[in-house]
């Protein structure tokens, strides 16, 4: 088996005898990037729905997307040394994400909240309701942005 | 409610009356490269649990995120227009993925369904089994990488 994509093409190199992937500060950067892009594309799906035509099975697969990037852990993408640095561009991360961690503790609890309640509401198909949790959730995107992530 | 990130930022519009975000082919391609970025990352970290220190938990969020964005529906984001153009960077999908398209189903079948095996086996905590899915998985990556994704 030859894994040509992550070990190659991203030089993810594996410490001997440890579970930590050694990710280069540029690679975490862009990780985690686009862990949030990619969020960012099932919002839209779900805006869509929730102001257009609603179709039950794509709001499922995009709250979804969304629940498993929330758990997926990303907080272990701010390595040190990542708080300046380019990814797929630098970095908005602000230095305060770094200082403030009971705050980064709280918005980043309740965004997880509420993405596991997204996926919930989704898998009723109640339109009206994943509409008031889509309003909740961003809210909770916002919350972060505004502290945490620099304008451009 | 103010949803900033993907009105604003990404420019994301609604058709009237449409459940179709009409989604600018730059955005597209960013956001398909995303997932992807985001997906070999949680290859990264599942490869180095089977060859580390293995950490049931940590294999368990990685193998969601993959399953959660292969279930996702990327396949919308392959939209007529974004066979040339950049996102993140200029987009590597060769001009094959628009014209093979019963291969492009076949690949892209396979890495699903191994992608929704690789969840299910790293819920055992099972990590020799989990090694197994893993070169599976990645195999599948590889197969589309190799039909679909052009060389750097």
């Amino acid at each position: 088996m030859v894994f040509k994509l992550a070990l190659a093409a991203l030089s993810v190199s594996l410490a001997a005898g440890s579970a930590v992937a050694q990710i280069k500060p540029e690679d975490a950067i862009k990780f985690r990037q686009s862990g949030y892009t990619f969020m960012a594309w099932n919002m839209t799906r779900i805006y869509a729905n929730v102001n257009g035509t609603y179709n039950k099975e794509e709001v499922i697969k995009a709250a979804n997307a969304i629940q498993a990037v929330a758990n997926s852990g990303m907080g272990a993408l701010f390595l040190p040394g990542t708080d300046k640095g380019t990814g797929w561009e630098p970095t908005r991360a602000k230095a305060e994400f770094w200082t403030e961690r009971e705050k980064v503790g709280q918005v980043g609890g309740a965004f997880n909240k509420e993405a596991n309640e997204m996926a919930k509401v989704a898998a009723t198909g109640d339109a009206a309701a994943v509409k008031e949790q889509f309003g909740r959730l961003a809210k909770t995107c916002d919350n972060c942005h505004d502290s945490f992530k620099a304008k451009r």
